[in-house]
């Protein structure tokens, strides 16, 4: 029997879902320093993106779009980062994040970068209602 | 009068050329700590790969795959890293590289960590004959 889907102990503490998409969660990275979200595809074992069959990437593709037009509907981004790094958590995820001249990290990467700012609940629960809010706004990848 | 491509200088001077992909200049980056390959779309202007059009994002996502292959032919890879940041180079390029526990950043991110170690111009020629040569055995995207 195949292995079914769960998703990593520590993506579960670092991340909240936002909605499903069609192959992945969807997640909210708890940093406020960043706007800065994870595409875990509901894919058991996957590790490598490029170990995805073609449908997956294509769809997994799609939702990195999706997720790169969520950040930019909340406000103006000087540059998208997409990363597929898994050297820690090896669970397949990719992450897409904001990044403004002069955040907690410019210009190096966010990943590894300082101590994560949590959320206060107010603020990530609004958060995630206009994330959620514009979702249904945004073209299909 | 459209601009034409050219390729962002400190790109140049950073990495070598392998070959050409349907979309995208593929290049070694000249840093004998990973074995780390940059795809440049030859698009001229572009940053963002969400703003590609959909035939140009399937392109790359085929030679994502196929500089994944090319580096695992070259020996066991712990982990694929793969990633579109652009804080530094605004020139939309997305970098594939190969890492091993214990390797100069593990388990960080390679960019911006640490500098780059050159290869010797015999070693780089060995490896750029090696890639060249791997190239045609492998499945199309």
């Amino acid at each position: 029997m195949a292995a079914s889907f769960a998703l990593d102990p520590r993506l579960a503490a670092d991340t909240v879902l936002v909605a499903d998409g069609p192959l992945s969660q969807l997640r909210l990275m708890d940093d406020a320093r960043f706007p800065w979200l994870v595409l875990v595809p509901r894919v058991a074992g996957a590790v490598e993106w490029i170990d995805l069959d073609g449908a997956q990437q294509r769809l997994l593709l799609a939702e990195i779009n999706l997720a790169g037009q969520l950040l930019r509907a909340q406000g103006p981004v000087h540059k998208l980062n997409i990363g597929a790094l898994g050297n820690i958590v090896r669970q397949l995820h990719v992450h897409v994040l904001a990044r403004q001249e002069g955040d907690a990290a410019w210009p190096g990467p966010a990943w590894g970068s300082g101590t994560a700012t949590r959320y206060s609940p107010e603020a990530r629960g609004q958060l995630l209602a206009d994330l959620r809010q514009t979702l249904p706004t945004l073209p299909a990848g």
